[in-house]
């Protein structure tokens, strides 16, 4: 139904992140992806919150399957007085934004978003419930474009028939990438390092790489130093959970190890993304620590005996040294000269997933 | 039975490693362990040696399961004419040598020693198979001892409270380390990477230190940067499947990736066991690529979809610049004065697991 349907992987397809029919959300439940190939309905928009908080979908999934919820509301309420709909839905706004910690302040710009198209299209006796839809679609065109242009400045520092790593989901830019070699005809093989222990590498990226007919193989994480030695990597490269202004990359747990080894072999390691304004310096970042059990498990099943602890920080934090480039929509910037990209923007702080 | 009984965790200890007993040669499954504790029961040489193929014991406890593998083999040909149970005895041990491609050399070395005990045996009219179930419970003694040295060596290098980390499972030399630190009072705490695709860490390395008191936890492979930075790590330590006498390690794939790491955080790497004289540089060793299937399940559930592909490196080679120091029998040596270790041995090369 838009630009971005040809040729991108399945998962990739809005209409296979989340949708809204027949007065339900039915979101692709990424827990269990791709063993099954499964959709979570949401019957209601606390169901469509309550599914974000049980992470049925991560990475920028939520930004398709949030304002989804949004047009749930907006349907649930669509019998009563435009003034009551009003308040069921700012309610609801704040509910879906809220549903992650994390995501909270990214959601809360959507959901405003939404809102104002839902308000003005019952001033104008549109449905609201496919004004939201029609808003988010134009949202994530945008952002796809965007990160279009990321993917651009990217794939000009691949190799015609050459090798990239890639380490845990990076959503978009994956498949926005993956669609620029194919336009380009650069011929690349990928390997993604599996992440454990929630496997977005071996089951996530590396699908979405197969899907869009790429040669992927997937490795271990203790495997990039035999890899780079062996196979040869030419770039190295994630998206990132922040990108403080100070150079600092806030990303999933696992992408500091690996940007130590790729500087180890003079692999550039290529961050996308923008600067976060709201992270002035590495200062402002906590990292989030998951329960460890987690770790003590893998695909449901226990690895470890009782009495043994288990670990698991979210994110880490790999400084500036290790980050060859970060990859904006407005160029490749270093990571000591930042402030660069507020001076081209004006200011102007966009949201990039 | 023997001195090693005491104070070991429980798969440490020879009678759980692998038995002969009644005509059948019982070995603790690892492929399983600890979520169970089952025994493999062989009723015939050949399924040890098959039973070794199969990994169903890995590390050091071939070295016990392939010799009684050899009683076995004496107890099936018990009736035959002397001529005929030795030319049955040096084809079992050629079978069970060349069970795994990456042992051979070894199990052959014990092999003829059990050979050579039984021959012995024969001809003093003694049973040939408890002559070689002797031998290997002098062996193994031997080799405890021996080990236990290089764990005086290595825990000089811990702090008496500290951090340790530790890759994959190092089988004896975790066991005679941690009785080191028991003995002297070090109160550290351990740090094991799960070591995929086969859990070593978090199965089999992490039992061994809860079961002998010690504080343990488990990480992702992709952790170690993050816990070398936020929780600080005194001493990175592995043994190896081989050390060449140019300061090259071979050991668990995921070694390499580690050395990188703590090299960056300057944390020093000591690792354990004896210059390998068949070694006398890296060039002749050949990695053994398992199948790339293998990565793609954790614990027996597949993670990727149908059309990624899997890759499988059994070691990885970590070069002389990342050793801070070989821990010997004879003391630590630079990886670069290798030459020196075989000064002080006259040259006598040891079988060292």
């Amino acid at each position: 139904m838009t630009r971005q349907d040809e040729g991108l992987a399945f998962m990739l397809r809005y209409d296979n992140i989340a949708r809204f029919e027949d007065g339900e959300v039915l979101i692709l439940d990424r827990r269990v992806y791709p063993a099954k190939k499964e959709f979570v309905r949401c019957r209601t928009h606390l169901e469509v919150a309550q599914a974000l908080t049980d992470m049925v979908t991560q990475s920028a999934g939520p930004y398709t399957a949030g304002p989804m919820g949004m047009a749930l509301a907006a349907w649930e309420c669509r019998d009563k007085s435009e003034e009551e709909q009003k308040a069921f839905l700012t309610e609801a706004a704040y509910t879906i934004s809220n549903a992650r910690p994390t995501t909270a302040k990214r959601m809360s710009l959507l959901c405003r978003e939404c809102l104002d198209a839902a308000f003005k299209a019952m001033e104008e006796g549109r449905k609201p419930w496919d004004a939201i839809v029609e808003k988010t679609y134009e949202l994530n065109d945008e952002r796809y474009a965007q990160i279009g242009k990321i993917a651009k400045y990217l794939v000009d520092k691949f190799p015609d028939n050459g090798h990239v790593m890639t380490y845990c989901f990076a959503e978009t830019i994956v498949g926005m990438m993956l669609k620029e070699c194919l336009r380009r005809g650069k011929e690349i093989k990928l390997y993604c390092p599996e992440t454990r222990p929630y496997f977005q590498g071996a089951r996530l990226t590396a699908s979405v790489c197969s899907d869009m007919g790429f040669d992927v193989t997937v490795i271990s994480d203790g495997m990039p130093a035999f890899v780079m030695k062996n196979e040869g990597i030419d770039v190295f490269t994630t998206a990132a959970d922040a990108i403080c202004c100070d150079g600092y990359v806030v990303n999933k747990v696992g992408t500091c190890n690996t940007a130590i080894v790729a500087k180890h072999f003079g692999v550039p390691y290529y961050v996308t993304g923008a600067p976060d304004g709201g992270h002035p310096t590495v200062d402002t970042i906590e990292i989030e620590m998951r329960d460890g059990e987690f770790t003590l498990q893998a695909m449901g099943v226990r690895t470890a005996q009782e009495g043994v602890k288990g670990y698991y920080p979210a994110f880490d934090i790999t400084p500036p040294e290790l980050v060859t480039g970060v990859v904006t929509d407005q160029g490749i910037y270093s990571p000591y000269e930042l402030n660069k990209y507020f001076e081209h923007t004006d200011g102007k702080i966009r949201v990039v997933v």
